[in-house]
Protein backbone atom coordinates (compact mmCIF):
# COMPACT_ATOMS: atom_id res chain seq x y z
CA UNK A 1 0.00 0.00 0.00
CA UNK A 2 1.59 3.04 -1.39
CA UNK A 3 0.26 6.64 0.11
CA UNK A 4 0.31 9.40 -3.08
CA UNK A 5 0.47 13.13 -2.81
CA UNK A 6 -1.63 15.45 -5.58
CA UNK A 7 -0.89 18.74 -6.08
CA UNK A 8 -4.83 20.02 -7.56
CA UNK A 9 -5.56 22.82 -9.17
CA UNK A 10 -9.36 23.53 -9.96
CA UNK A 11 -11.71 26.71 -11.45
CA UNK A 12 -14.19 26.24 -8.71
CA UNK A 13 -17.25 28.08 -10.40
CA UNK A 14 -19.32 24.25 -10.90
CA UNK A 15 -18.70 22.79 -7.74
CA UNK A 16 -19.85 22.64 -4.24
CA UNK A 17 -16.95 23.23 -2.46
CA UNK A 18 -13.75 20.83 -2.01
CA UNK A 19 -15.21 18.25 -0.20
CA UNK A 20 -17.85 15.36 -0.50
CA UNK A 21 -21.21 16.52 1.00
CA UNK A 22 -24.92 14.65 0.30
CA UNK A 23 -25.17 17.04 -2.55
CA UNK A 24 -22.87 15.54 -4.61
CA UNK A 25 -20.72 17.82 -7.16
CA UNK A 26 -17.34 18.28 -5.30
CA UNK A 27 -14.09 18.38 -6.15
CA UNK A 28 -13.45 15.55 -3.69
CA UNK A 29 -16.17 13.04 -5.86
CA UNK A 30 -14.41 13.65 -9.22
CA UNK A 31 -11.06 13.28 -8.10
CA UNK A 32 -11.91 9.74 -6.15
CA UNK A 33 -14.35 9.19 -9.85
CA UNK A 34 -11.19 9.53 -11.60
CA UNK A 35 -9.06 7.37 -9.07
CA UNK A 36 -11.57 4.66 -9.59
CA UNK A 37 -11.91 4.52 -12.94
CA UNK A 38 -7.61 4.54 -13.12
CA UNK A 39 -7.20 1.74 -11.02
CA UNK A 40 -10.69 -0.24 -9.73
CA UNK A 41 -10.27 1.17 -6.11
CA UNK A 42 -12.67 3.23 -4.12
CA UNK A 43 -10.26 5.64 -2.43
CA UNK A 44 -10.55 8.37 -0.13
CA UNK A 45 -9.39 11.59 -1.06
CA UNK A 46 -8.04 13.61 1.81
CA UNK A 47 -7.99 17.25 0.96
CA UNK A 48 -5.62 19.84 3.07
CA UNK A 49 -8.57 21.84 3.70
CA UNK A 50 -11.90 22.38 2.37
CA UNK A 51 -12.72 25.22 0.34
CA UNK A 52 -16.24 26.69 -0.02
CA UNK A 53 -18.02 26.37 -3.12
CA UNK A 54 -17.04 28.23 -6.10
CA UNK A 55 -13.76 29.29 -4.61
CA UNK A 56 -10.60 28.05 -6.77
CA UNK A 57 -7.16 26.45 -6.49
CA UNK A 58 -3.66 26.38 -8.02
CA UNK A 59 -2.27 24.53 -5.31
CA UNK A 60 -4.60 22.26 -2.96
CA UNK A 61 -2.70 19.16 -1.88
CA UNK A 62 -4.58 16.01 -1.35
CA UNK A 63 -3.23 12.60 -0.30
CA UNK A 64 -5.09 8.62 -0.62
CA UNK A 65 -3.72 5.02 -0.62
CA UNK A 66 -3.39 2.44 -3.26
CA UNK A 67 -2.40 -0.40 -4.21
CA UNK A 68 -1.98 0.38 -7.45
CA UNK A 69 1.91 -0.15 -9.57
CA UNK A 70 1.30 2.75 -11.74
CA UNK A 71 4.90 4.65 -12.00
CA UNK A 72 3.86 7.80 -9.78
CA UNK A 73 4.77 9.99 -11.95
CA UNK A 74 2.33 8.77 -14.79
CA UNK A 75 -0.64 9.91 -12.37
CA UNK A 76 -1.02 13.22 -13.39
CA UNK A 77 -1.39 12.68 -17.11
CA UNK A 78 -3.18 9.59 -16.34
CA UNK A 79 -5.96 11.77 -13.91
CA UNK A 80 -5.90 14.11 -16.40
CA UNK A 81 -7.46 12.02 -18.88
CA UNK A 82 -9.88 11.23 -16.52
CA UNK A 83 -10.97 14.51 -15.13
CA UNK A 84 -12.91 17.30 -15.89
CA UNK A 85 -11.22 19.80 -17.69
CA UNK A 86 -11.95 22.49 -14.60
CA UNK A 87 -9.52 20.13 -12.22
CA UNK A 88 -6.21 19.85 -13.13
CA UNK A 89 -3.41 17.76 -11.45
CA UNK A 90 -0.22 19.89 -11.58
CA UNK A 91 1.97 16.86 -10.04
CA UNK A 92 2.17 14.08 -7.92
CA UNK A 93 4.69 12.12 -5.35
CA UNK A 94 4.80 9.64 -2.97
CA UNK A 95 4.52 10.32 0.31
CA UNK A 96 5.56 9.02 3.85
CA UNK A 97 3.08 6.71 5.04
CA UNK A 98 2.38 8.89 8.43
CA UNK A 99 1.85 11.87 5.83
CA UNK A 100 -1.58 13.66 6.07
CA UNK A 101 -2.57 16.59 3.63
CA UNK A 102 -4.45 18.72 6.05
CA UNK A 103 -2.73 17.69 10.21
CA UNK A 104 0.56 17.53 8.33
CA UNK A 105 -0.09 21.42 6.70
CA UNK A 106 2.04 24.49 8.22
CA UNK A 107 0.91 27.07 6.09
CA UNK A 108 -1.56 27.77 3.71
CA UNK A 109 -1.80 30.88 1.48
CA UNK A 110 -5.09 32.09 -0.20
CA UNK A 111 -5.47 35.27 -3.42
CA UNK A 112 -8.13 37.53 -3.46
CA UNK A 113 -8.15 39.77 -6.47
CA UNK A 114 -10.52 43.08 -6.69
CA UNK A 115 -11.26 45.05 -9.41
CA UNK A 116 -12.20 48.82 -8.83
CA UNK A 117 -12.12 49.99 -12.25
CA UNK A 118 -15.01 51.43 -13.45
CA UNK A 119 -15.99 48.33 -15.94
CA UNK A 120 -15.39 44.37 -15.08
CA UNK A 121 -12.56 43.16 -17.12
CA UNK A 122 -14.88 41.01 -18.99
CA UNK A 123 -11.82 38.45 -19.76
CA UNK A 124 -11.05 37.92 -15.86
CA UNK A 125 -15.10 37.84 -14.94
CA UNK A 126 -14.99 34.33 -13.21
CA UNK A 127 -12.23 35.39 -10.80
CA UNK A 128 -11.89 38.74 -9.64
CA UNK A 129 -14.65 40.51 -8.02
CA UNK A 130 -15.89 43.97 -9.46
CA UNK A 131 -16.03 46.75 -7.26
CA UNK A 132 -17.44 49.78 -9.54
CA UNK A 133 -16.42 52.57 -7.12
CA UNK A 134 -12.80 53.43 -5.80
CA UNK A 135 -11.50 51.89 -3.01
CA UNK A 136 -8.79 53.62 -0.33
CA UNK A 137 -5.76 51.34 -1.00
CA UNK A 138 -4.08 52.58 1.55
CA UNK A 139 -6.82 52.52 4.33
CA UNK A 140 -6.89 48.67 3.33
CA UNK A 141 -3.14 47.80 3.58
CA UNK A 142 -3.19 50.08 6.90
CA UNK A 143 -5.64 47.48 8.36
CA UNK A 144 -3.60 44.57 7.47
CA UNK A 145 -0.99 44.51 10.52
CA UNK A 146 -3.56 44.16 13.04
CA UNK A 147 -4.38 41.03 11.78
CA UNK A 148 -0.73 39.41 11.55
CA UNK A 149 -0.05 37.04 14.45
CA UNK A 150 -1.37 34.68 16.60
CA UNK A 151 -5.47 35.85 17.10
CA UNK A 152 -8.66 34.26 18.17
CA UNK A 153 -10.92 34.55 14.77
CA UNK A 154 -14.23 33.87 15.69
CA UNK A 155 -15.38 37.30 14.76
CA UNK A 156 -13.94 36.27 11.22
CA UNK A 157 -15.76 32.83 11.31
CA UNK A 158 -18.93 31.18 10.32
CA UNK A 159 -20.99 31.09 13.76
CA UNK A 160 -21.90 27.73 11.79
CA UNK A 161 -18.46 27.28 12.34
CA UNK A 162 -18.01 23.59 13.81
CA UNK A 163 -13.94 23.79 14.83
CA UNK A 164 -13.71 23.79 18.53
CA UNK A 165 -10.76 26.38 18.58
CA UNK A 166 -10.80 29.80 16.29
CA UNK A 167 -6.92 30.54 16.97
CA UNK A 168 -5.10 31.03 14.07
CA UNK A 169 -1.57 32.41 13.14
CA UNK A 170 -1.70 34.97 10.35
CA UNK A 171 2.16 34.73 9.50
CA UNK A 172 1.70 37.64 6.22
CA UNK A 173 -1.01 39.88 4.64
CA UNK A 174 -0.03 41.76 2.06
CA UNK A 175 -2.28 43.75 -0.73
CA UNK A 176 -0.42 44.72 -3.97
CA UNK A 177 -2.32 47.13 -6.83
CA UNK A 178 -1.68 47.35 -10.47
CA UNK A 179 -3.29 49.99 -12.54
CA UNK A 180 -6.46 49.93 -14.54
CA UNK A 181 -7.96 51.51 -17.46
CA UNK A 182 -10.26 54.72 -16.67
CA UNK A 183 -8.44 56.17 -13.65
CA UNK A 184 -5.67 55.73 -11.30
CA UNK A 185 -4.29 54.06 -8.43
CA UNK A 186 -4.39 56.90 -5.96
CA UNK A 187 -8.17 57.49 -7.25
CA UNK A 188 -8.75 54.33 -5.88
CA UNK A 189 -9.31 53.05 -9.52
CA UNK A 190 -7.00 49.08 -9.15
CA UNK A 191 -6.86 45.59 -9.87
CA UNK A 192 -6.27 44.97 -6.09
CA UNK A 193 -4.49 41.64 -4.74
CA UNK A 194 -4.82 40.47 -0.99
CA UNK A 195 -2.50 37.42 -0.43
CA UNK A 196 -3.09 36.11 2.82
CA UNK A 197 -0.74 33.27 4.43
CA UNK A 198 -1.53 31.83 7.55
CA UNK A 199 -1.21 27.98 9.71
CA UNK A 200 -4.84 27.64 8.74
CA UNK A 201 -7.96 29.19 8.38
CA UNK A 202 -11.57 29.11 9.82
CA UNK A 203 -14.81 28.74 7.97
CA UNK A 204 -14.95 31.58 5.98
CA UNK A 205 -12.56 33.19 7.08
CA UNK A 206 -10.31 34.88 4.47
CA UNK A 207 -13.78 36.03 2.99
CA UNK A 208 -15.13 37.82 6.10
CA UNK A 209 -11.63 39.35 6.32
CA UNK A 210 -12.07 40.77 2.54
CA UNK A 211 -15.60 41.82 3.41
CA UNK A 212 -14.12 43.86 6.41
CA UNK A 213 -11.27 44.94 4.52
CA UNK A 214 -13.24 46.15 1.29
CA UNK A 215 -15.45 48.21 3.85
CA UNK A 216 -12.59 50.37 5.35
CA UNK A 217 -11.34 50.96 1.81
CA UNK A 218 -15.04 51.89 1.38
CA UNK A 219 -14.51 54.00 4.09
CA UNK A 220 -17.21 52.90 6.06
CA UNK A 221 -14.63 51.50 8.95
CA UNK A 222 -11.52 52.81 9.83
CA UNK A 223 -8.16 50.62 9.54
CA UNK A 224 -7.98 51.00 13.50
CA UNK A 225 -11.47 49.58 13.93
CA UNK A 226 -10.09 45.88 12.66
CA UNK A 227 -7.99 45.31 16.44
CA UNK A 228 -11.38 46.25 18.17
CA UNK A 229 -12.91 43.70 15.65
CA UNK A 230 -10.87 41.21 16.77
CA UNK A 231 -11.06 41.25 20.43
CA UNK A 232 -15.22 41.70 20.21
CA UNK A 233 -15.18 37.43 18.97
CA UNK A 234 -18.24 38.04 17.78
CA UNK A 235 -18.95 37.41 13.87
CA UNK A 236 -21.40 40.25 13.91
CA UNK A 237 -18.71 42.76 14.59
CA UNK A 238 -16.97 41.71 10.99
CA UNK A 239 -17.66 42.38 7.65
CA UNK A 240 -19.95 40.44 5.32
CA UNK A 241 -18.75 37.38 3.65
CA UNK A 242 -16.87 38.36 0.38
CA UNK A 243 -17.94 36.94 -3.01
CA UNK A 244 -16.29 33.35 -3.29
CA UNK A 245 -15.32 33.58 -7.26
CA UNK A 246 -12.28 35.94 -6.69
CA UNK A 247 -10.80 33.64 -4.02
CA UNK A 248 -7.87 31.07 -5.16
CA UNK A 249 -6.01 28.59 -2.82
CA UNK A 250 -2.49 29.34 -3.63
CA UNK A 251 -0.29 27.23 -1.92
CA UNK A 252 -0.21 24.50 1.00
CA UNK A 253 2.92 24.09 2.73
CA UNK A 254 4.41 21.32 4.68
CA UNK A 255 7.82 20.93 6.78
CA UNK A 256 10.82 19.61 5.48
CA UNK A 257 10.41 16.12 6.80
CA UNK A 258 7.93 15.22 4.45
CA UNK A 259 9.71 15.34 1.52
CA UNK A 260 7.43 17.50 -0.34
CA UNK A 261 8.98 18.90 -3.51
CA UNK A 262 6.16 19.37 -6.29
CA UNK A 263 8.51 21.58 -8.96
CA UNK A 264 10.92 18.56 -8.49
CA UNK A 265 8.05 15.85 -9.13
CA UNK A 266 6.64 17.53 -11.96
CA UNK A 267 9.70 17.43 -13.89
CA UNK A 268 10.07 13.82 -13.75
CA UNK A 269 8.76 12.24 -17.06
CA UNK B 1 -28.39 62.81 -36.16
CA UNK B 2 -25.45 61.96 -33.34
CA UNK B 3 -22.34 59.23 -34.02
CA UNK B 4 -21.02 57.54 -31.49
CA UNK B 5 -18.52 55.60 -30.75
CA UNK B 6 -17.47 52.45 -28.00
CA UNK B 7 -14.67 50.74 -26.98
CA UNK B 8 -15.77 47.30 -26.32
CA UNK B 9 -14.40 44.13 -24.90
CA UNK B 10 -15.89 40.84 -24.97
CA UNK B 11 -15.26 37.11 -23.97
CA UNK B 12 -15.58 35.65 -27.78
CA UNK B 13 -16.19 31.90 -26.34
CA UNK B 14 -19.55 31.77 -26.97
CA UNK B 15 -20.18 33.62 -29.91
CA UNK B 16 -19.79 33.25 -33.53
CA UNK B 17 -17.76 36.08 -34.03
CA UNK B 18 -17.72 40.02 -33.90
CA UNK B 19 -20.25 40.25 -37.30
CA UNK B 20 -23.61 39.62 -37.94
CA UNK B 21 -24.30 36.36 -40.20
CA UNK B 22 -27.17 34.67 -40.67
CA UNK B 23 -26.48 31.92 -38.31
CA UNK B 24 -26.73 35.04 -36.00
CA UNK B 25 -25.40 34.69 -32.37
CA UNK B 26 -22.73 37.22 -32.82
CA UNK B 27 -21.30 39.94 -30.51
CA UNK B 28 -22.57 42.83 -33.31
CA UNK B 29 -26.22 41.24 -32.97
CA UNK B 30 -26.04 41.75 -29.43
CA UNK B 31 -24.91 45.22 -29.21
CA UNK B 32 -27.94 46.28 -31.93
CA UNK B 33 -30.09 44.59 -29.31
CA UNK B 34 -28.75 46.33 -26.42
CA UNK B 35 -28.99 49.66 -28.47
CA UNK B 36 -32.77 48.87 -29.54
CA UNK B 37 -33.82 48.08 -26.10
CA UNK B 38 -32.29 51.09 -24.83
CA UNK B 39 -33.25 53.98 -27.83
CA UNK B 40 -35.93 52.20 -29.59
CA UNK B 41 -34.13 52.45 -32.52
CA UNK B 42 -32.37 49.83 -34.45
CA UNK B 43 -29.14 50.85 -35.48
CA UNK B 44 -26.43 49.62 -37.72
CA UNK B 45 -23.71 48.92 -35.28
CA UNK B 46 -20.09 49.00 -37.07
CA UNK B 47 -17.03 47.49 -36.08
CA UNK B 48 -13.12 47.84 -36.85
CA UNK B 49 -13.30 44.60 -38.37
CA UNK B 50 -14.29 40.86 -37.76
CA UNK B 51 -13.09 38.62 -35.19
CA UNK B 52 -13.43 35.05 -36.10
CA UNK B 53 -15.79 32.63 -33.67
CA UNK B 54 -14.40 32.41 -30.49
CA UNK B 55 -11.21 35.58 -30.67
CA UNK B 56 -12.17 37.61 -27.80
CA UNK B 57 -11.43 41.54 -27.63
CA UNK B 58 -10.56 44.12 -24.97
CA UNK B 59 -10.45 46.92 -27.01
CA UNK B 60 -12.84 46.42 -30.51
CA UNK B 61 -14.20 49.79 -31.57
CA UNK B 62 -17.73 49.99 -32.99
CA UNK B 63 -19.57 52.90 -34.15
CA UNK B 64 -23.32 53.73 -35.12
CA UNK B 65 -25.62 56.95 -35.45
CA UNK B 66 -27.69 58.12 -33.34
CA UNK B 67 -31.09 60.42 -32.86
CA UNK B 68 -30.75 59.53 -28.78
CA UNK B 69 -29.75 62.26 -26.74
CA UNK B 70 -28.87 60.26 -23.86
CA UNK B 71 -25.61 61.98 -22.78
CA UNK B 72 -22.43 60.05 -23.86
CA UNK B 73 -20.53 58.98 -20.93
CA UNK B 74 -24.25 57.50 -19.50
CA UNK B 75 -24.16 54.93 -22.84
CA UNK B 76 -21.44 52.47 -21.29
CA UNK B 77 -23.40 51.81 -17.96
CA UNK B 78 -26.47 51.98 -19.81
CA UNK B 79 -25.49 49.53 -22.38
CA UNK B 80 -23.71 47.04 -19.85
CA UNK B 81 -27.16 46.89 -18.04
CA UNK B 82 -28.97 45.85 -21.29
CA UNK B 83 -26.42 42.91 -22.37
CA UNK B 84 -25.14 39.78 -21.34
CA UNK B 85 -22.12 39.90 -18.60
CA UNK B 86 -19.41 38.17 -21.58
CA UNK B 87 -19.89 41.94 -23.51
CA UNK B 88 -18.89 44.99 -21.83
CA UNK B 89 -18.17 48.55 -23.28
CA UNK B 90 -15.62 50.18 -21.64
CA UNK B 91 -16.36 53.98 -23.17
CA UNK B 92 -18.05 56.12 -25.71
CA UNK B 93 -17.49 59.13 -26.70
CA UNK B 94 -19.17 61.15 -29.72
CA UNK B 95 -17.16 60.88 -32.54
CA UNK B 96 -17.05 63.64 -35.84
CA UNK B 97 -19.62 62.57 -38.51
CA UNK B 98 -17.09 60.99 -41.01
CA UNK B 99 -15.47 58.64 -38.52
CA UNK B 100 -15.72 55.01 -39.29
CA UNK B 101 -14.71 52.53 -36.94
CA UNK B 102 -12.90 50.03 -39.94
CA UNK B 103 -12.12 52.99 -42.56
CA UNK B 104 -10.42 55.17 -39.92
CA UNK B 105 -8.22 52.78 -38.08
CA UNK B 106 -4.79 52.97 -38.66
CA UNK B 107 -3.34 50.20 -36.52
CA UNK B 108 -4.61 46.88 -34.91
CA UNK B 109 -2.72 45.14 -32.02
CA UNK B 110 -3.65 41.11 -31.60
CA UNK B 111 -2.32 38.87 -29.03
CA UNK B 112 -1.69 35.08 -28.83
CA UNK B 113 -1.14 33.38 -25.38
CA UNK B 114 0.62 30.19 -25.48
CA UNK B 115 1.26 28.03 -22.17
CA UNK B 116 4.30 25.43 -22.74
CA UNK B 117 3.87 24.49 -19.41
CA UNK B 118 3.52 20.35 -18.87
CA UNK B 119 -0.01 21.46 -17.68
CA UNK B 120 -2.86 23.88 -18.27
CA UNK B 121 -3.54 26.90 -15.94
CA UNK B 122 -7.12 25.81 -15.03
CA UNK B 123 -7.75 29.56 -14.42
CA UNK B 124 -6.79 30.49 -17.52
CA UNK B 125 -7.51 27.70 -20.01
CA UNK B 126 -10.30 29.27 -21.73
CA UNK B 127 -7.94 32.24 -23.15
CA UNK B 128 -4.58 29.93 -23.51
CA UNK B 129 -3.59 27.65 -25.70
CA UNK B 130 -2.08 24.59 -24.09
CA UNK B 131 1.06 23.41 -25.62
CA UNK B 132 2.23 20.67 -23.78
CA UNK B 133 5.62 20.10 -24.72
CA UNK B 134 8.62 22.27 -24.98
CA UNK B 135 8.79 25.24 -27.36
CA UNK B 136 12.14 27.01 -28.57
CA UNK B 137 10.84 30.61 -27.84
CA UNK B 138 14.31 31.73 -29.77
CA UNK B 139 13.63 30.25 -32.40
CA UNK B 140 9.86 31.96 -32.49
CA UNK B 141 11.71 35.13 -32.10
CA UNK B 142 13.79 35.10 -34.77
CA UNK B 143 11.06 34.26 -36.89
CA UNK B 144 9.22 37.65 -36.40
CA UNK B 145 10.95 40.11 -38.12
CA UNK B 146 10.88 38.66 -41.54
CA UNK B 147 6.55 39.55 -40.86
CA UNK B 148 7.10 43.36 -40.19
CA UNK B 149 7.09 45.54 -42.68
CA UNK B 150 5.06 45.66 -46.01
CA UNK B 151 4.41 42.42 -47.61
CA UNK B 152 1.62 40.54 -49.31
CA UNK B 153 0.21 37.85 -46.95
CA UNK B 154 -1.36 35.65 -49.37
CA UNK B 155 0.24 32.72 -48.03
CA UNK B 156 -1.19 34.06 -44.29
CA UNK B 157 -4.98 34.23 -44.77
CA UNK B 158 -7.39 31.54 -45.96
CA UNK B 159 -8.45 30.47 -49.44
CA UNK B 160 -11.73 31.48 -49.30
CA UNK B 161 -10.71 35.30 -48.12
CA UNK B 162 -12.78 37.97 -49.96
CA UNK B 163 -10.33 40.72 -49.66
CA UNK B 164 -8.77 42.29 -53.32
CA UNK B 165 -5.84 43.27 -52.09
CA UNK B 166 -3.93 40.83 -49.78
CA UNK B 167 -0.80 43.79 -49.07
CA UNK B 168 -0.67 44.33 -45.31
CA UNK B 169 1.97 46.44 -43.08
CA UNK B 170 3.09 44.65 -39.90
CA UNK B 171 4.71 47.51 -37.43
CA UNK B 172 5.79 45.04 -34.52
CA UNK B 173 5.76 41.25 -33.80
CA UNK B 174 7.02 40.86 -30.47
CA UNK B 175 7.24 37.43 -28.27
CA UNK B 176 7.27 37.76 -24.69
CA UNK B 177 8.13 35.10 -21.79
CA UNK B 178 7.03 34.59 -18.42
CA UNK B 179 8.10 31.50 -16.45
CA UNK B 180 5.51 28.65 -15.37
CA UNK B 181 6.23 25.37 -12.92
CA UNK B 182 7.77 22.41 -13.67
CA UNK B 183 10.78 23.71 -16.21
CA UNK B 184 12.36 26.76 -17.13
CA UNK B 185 12.19 29.17 -20.04
CA UNK B 186 15.77 27.64 -21.35
CA UNK B 187 13.34 24.14 -21.45
CA UNK B 188 10.92 25.67 -23.57
CA UNK B 189 8.32 25.60 -20.78
CA UNK B 190 6.90 29.10 -20.50
CA UNK B 191 4.00 30.91 -21.07
CA UNK B 192 4.41 32.99 -24.16
CA UNK B 193 2.62 36.39 -25.53
CA UNK B 194 2.95 37.13 -29.03
CA UNK B 195 1.38 40.74 -29.61
CA UNK B 196 1.28 42.17 -33.38
CA UNK B 197 0.55 45.32 -34.62
CA UNK B 198 -0.43 46.10 -38.00
CA UNK B 199 -1.72 47.88 -40.39
CA UNK B 200 -5.04 45.65 -41.17
CA UNK B 201 -5.07 42.00 -40.83
CA UNK B 202 -6.89 39.56 -43.40
CA UNK B 203 -8.83 36.54 -42.30
CA UNK B 204 -7.35 34.00 -40.36
CA UNK B 205 -3.70 36.31 -40.59
CA UNK B 206 -2.76 36.13 -36.64
CA UNK B 207 -3.85 32.62 -36.38
CA UNK B 208 -2.15 31.75 -39.27
CA UNK B 209 1.36 33.16 -38.87
CA UNK B 210 0.71 31.76 -34.89
CA UNK B 211 0.45 28.19 -36.24
CA UNK B 212 3.50 28.64 -38.65
CA UNK B 213 5.45 30.50 -35.69
CA UNK B 214 4.59 27.19 -33.31
CA UNK B 215 5.99 24.89 -35.65
CA UNK B 216 9.04 26.61 -35.82
CA UNK B 217 9.10 26.92 -31.77
CA UNK B 218 8.47 23.19 -32.44
CA UNK B 219 11.89 22.36 -34.59
CA UNK B 220 9.77 21.89 -38.26
CA UNK B 221 11.02 24.41 -39.35
CA UNK B 222 13.52 27.14 -39.31
CA UNK B 223 12.75 30.57 -38.77
CA UNK B 224 14.36 31.78 -42.10
CA UNK B 225 11.93 29.98 -44.01
CA UNK B 226 9.67 32.81 -43.09
CA UNK B 227 10.78 34.88 -46.00
CA UNK B 228 9.95 31.92 -48.21
CA UNK B 229 6.61 31.65 -47.21
CA UNK B 230 6.06 35.20 -47.72
CA UNK B 231 7.60 34.93 -50.73
CA UNK B 232 5.43 32.03 -52.00
CA UNK B 233 1.80 33.94 -51.37
CA UNK B 234 0.64 30.43 -51.19
CA UNK B 235 -1.66 28.95 -48.41
CA UNK B 236 -0.39 25.63 -48.51
CA UNK B 237 3.02 26.84 -47.41
CA UNK B 238 2.36 28.41 -44.04
CA UNK B 239 1.21 26.23 -41.14
CA UNK B 240 -1.87 25.66 -39.57
CA UNK B 241 -4.62 27.81 -38.79
CA UNK B 242 -4.20 28.07 -34.52
CA UNK B 243 -7.38 27.81 -32.40
CA UNK B 244 -8.84 30.67 -31.83
CA UNK B 245 -9.40 30.90 -28.06
CA UNK B 246 -6.27 32.12 -27.21
CA UNK B 247 -6.53 35.08 -29.36
CA UNK B 248 -7.63 39.09 -28.47
CA UNK B 249 -7.97 42.09 -30.35
CA UNK B 250 -6.54 44.31 -28.01
CA UNK B 251 -6.52 47.83 -29.19
CA UNK B 252 -7.72 49.78 -32.54
CA UNK B 253 -5.53 52.98 -33.20
CA UNK B 254 -7.18 56.36 -35.24
CA UNK B 255 -5.46 59.32 -36.50
CA UNK B 256 -5.07 62.42 -34.05
CA UNK B 257 -7.52 64.08 -36.57
CA UNK B 258 -10.47 61.97 -34.98
CA UNK B 259 -10.34 63.09 -31.49
CA UNK B 260 -10.53 59.29 -30.17
CA UNK B 261 -9.55 59.32 -26.50
CA UNK B 262 -11.11 56.69 -24.57
CA UNK B 263 -9.08 57.16 -21.50
CA UNK B 264 -10.28 60.60 -20.75
CA UNK B 265 -13.53 58.96 -22.11
CA UNK B 266 -13.49 56.30 -19.69
CA UNK B 267 -13.12 58.80 -16.74
CA UNK B 268 -15.95 61.44 -17.33
CA UNK B 269 -19.07 60.96 -15.14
Amino acid sequence: MRKIGLLVSYDGSAYNGYQSQPGGNTVQDKLEYAIRVLTGEAVHVSGSGRTDAGVHALGQVVHFRTESRIPVERWPLALNARLPDDIVIRAAQEVPPDFHARISAIRKTYRYVINSGRFPDVLERHYVFHHPTPLDFAAMREALPHLVGEHDFTSFTSPASTQLHHVRTIYDAALTVEPVPGGTIEEGRGRATLTVTGSGFLYNMVRIIVGTVLQIGEGKRSPAEMAAILAAKDRSKAGPTAMPHALTLMNVEYGPEWGIDWEAASRIR
